[in-house]
């Protein structure tokens, strides 16, 4: 494959954060600019849910210790990830193995990418959700394996359950699927896994001898009544077939930091950490020294993030639930919003630049999370919350102003 | 290509910075440890060459910016590019396109993948020099391409030449290399190109078409009467056929923030932001920051790092000169040595082992960069000056020890 084809199809035009770099001279606007500050809903605001408290000092100690924390084992300082593996097997119910089993990685973008990479190789079977993670399809495409979708409805099923297709999920294991990689809570639906599904996928990837590599990235910010179920806690699949993903960078706001982990298989951690080697050779030595605070916050602190984060859903699923026409479920977990617009004169993409140009909002375009949800927007709603809330009532506005 | 095939060939057992994971139990040593301060030469000590002035405040001013520094575009925030653009342009005596020509990325190791992974695809035939840095090789052979090699004979040639074989490279272009990936000045020999060896390197990518991605991490600590030649300031050479990786993790001390900067062909930094947003999405955004103190350190301070360098070089270079049978060349760049060891009863990794084991010394094996030199050693010399030495001396005695 040529190196035009293989990047043709990894663009970046419409991936969140890069708006920036769009052209501003479009030809199907009417009507003139929403008054209004501006929202980017393409990823969550620092400044409205700040930086975990303490969490500039240990970097400020980190980066006094000098050459001990500049310069670390590539898959991070052992000290580090003896205190994180203790936590993180508490927080997932199953053992971290400290020196074999763990980590740390340039965000999880990065924990993502090198695990992905350890495990698939040109021509491979991938299992991928629909929607899922945008980047999950193009790390795929990367390595030149071929994408199995399965789909989930994640509009109309019960709360606490993901709705994935598990029969579909089956006939791609049998049909030779490696690997399944997938998020959960499932990012951009903000839907999570029942037990169920999950001990399900289990129960398969057992008996398929599939290696999972689940991204748990919101598995920290669930509301009220959701249970969450963690996969590698599951008896039935073998420790070295799993791979978790996990990472300061959301809930906590640490994302400015670059910080991720991969915890599980000690043989899939052990090529991930050669990939390290000449991908970045390691995570940021003095943002490492950040992880000290992580899964140890003061009492009291997740739950007033979390609880902060449940009023804006709810205030912004309730007026996107008021656009006629529109199909909106309320996340069970995460900070992203997936509502279905209805019918526009403009096409998804035209409304999604009319969003940035006339209501100073920017969303994500359905299409970079499946094919089939191209008249879907995601919003990232870890935003300040009166800002957010007005944003969506522009939204609100620009939908009538393009109802077909 | 199976993935433990793939992985095998990418061990990091004797990758510099990962000796913390090797086995001390070993037969093969004889006589008592030597006392010393222990002197980590796989990498530059930045406690004993301290970051630059200012760089930590500046690291706090982005952390106190927020969201606007801790969310930047994949390539790195706008306003810093516009500011190094002008800097790297004063340096390398040619353009950089700020907006679409530089790429900031995670460490210079994180620059190299992105550009060797944006210009190489499998079966692409892709020239190394031999010896050079390690983890050329295993990009290479990640990426499932052909290596071509071209030697250098860097111990016999005249100060200020590299002693690249030129007609070898030809040779090597002629069969059909797609892209020449070098170090320069050379890691790990010290060596720089000359004038006459780059205005030829460019000429030979012009006539075939190669795309030259060359890595400069060094290129601004010169030795007294050095002259360096910056590729891509050769007329010949089409602006769209080089790529220039560049850092201050070494010079500046800058290691722990993982920085690095590529600049050059348009259309390869735009491959290589496609890859980024799946690799790790963005350079770590408060570190971006420290950037804005590269190449605008205070006057004298470049000048009074060299001169503390070229002291070490020149203490180091006459003690290993002392050992019989040894081979050492100043070099003319960096902060490396690469002296040749005289015949041991040891194996060369056994002699690496029983530095680290006996004499507190930690040096990468020759065999990380060239399988021609399996007999020579690296040294990173950007260390405490005494301690140095001393730990010098000490692989003298036990050179002597093991004697053939």
């Amino acid at each position: 494959m040529s190196i035009a084809t293989k990047f043709g199809r990894m663009a970046t035009d419409n991936a969140p954060g890069q708006e920036v770099r769009q052209s501003d001279a479009v030809d199907f606007l009417k009507g003139e600019p929403l008054p209004g500050r501006p929202v980017d809903f393409s990823h969550g605001d620092v400044d409205a849910h700040e930086p975990t408290p303490g969490a500039y000092e240990l970097y400020a100690e980190g980066f006094a210790k000098g050459g001990a924390q500049a310069y670390t084992e590539y898959r991070g300082l052992a000290e580090i990830r003896d205190s994180l593996a203790a936590r993180l097997a508490a927080f997932t119910g199953a053992p971290v193995d400290a020196r074999d089993g763990l980590i740390v990685t340039p965000g999880t973008q990065g924990a993502l990418f090198l695990a992905v990479a350890a495990c698939v190789t040109r021509g491979d079977k991938v299992a991928i959700v629909q929607p899922d993670y945008f980047a999950n399809r193009k790390m795929v495409e990367f390595l030149e394996a071929e994408m199995v979708p399965v789909q989930m409805d994640y509009a109309t099923t019960e709360p606490g359950r993901s709705g994935i297709d598990l029969a579909g999920l089956e006939a791609a294991f049998k049909a030779g699927v490696k690997v399944f990689l997938f998020s959960n809570p499932n990012n951009p639906a903000g839907v999570i896994y029942s037990a169920e599904e999950i001990a399900r996928i289990a129960a398969l990837a057992a008996r398929y001898d599939v290696t999972v590599i689940v991204d748990q990235l919101y598995s920290r910010l669930l509301y009220t009544g959701i249970d969450y179920t963690h996969l590698r806690a599951e008896a039935a699949l073998s420790p070295d077939n799993v791979v978790t993903i996990l990472g300061p960078s959301k809930t906590e706001s640490l994302s400015g930091f670059r910080l991720g982990v991969a915890f599980g298989a000690p043989a899939v951690i052990s090529r991930m950490e050669k990939l390290q080697a000449i991908v970045s050779l390691r995570a940021a030595g003095y943002s490492q020294a950040v992880l000290r605070s992580w899964f140890a916050e003061e009492p009291g602190w997740m739950e007033a993030r979390i609880a902060a984060h449940q009023a804006i859903r709810d205030d912004l699923v309730t007026r996107l639930a008021a656009i006629k026409g529109a199909v909106v479920r309320a996340p069970d977990a995460g900070s992203y919003l997936f509502p279905r617009m209805p019918k526009l004169v403009l096409s998804p993409i035209e409304f999604v630049r009319a969003l940035r140009l006339q209501a100073g909002v920017i969303v994500t375009p359905g299409t970079e999370f499946s094919p089939h949800t191209a008249d879907s927007i995601r919003l990232n709603f870890s935003q300040d919350h009166a800002a957010s809330v007005a944003a969506v009532e522009r939204i609100a506005t620009l939908v009538e102003r393009y109802r077909a």
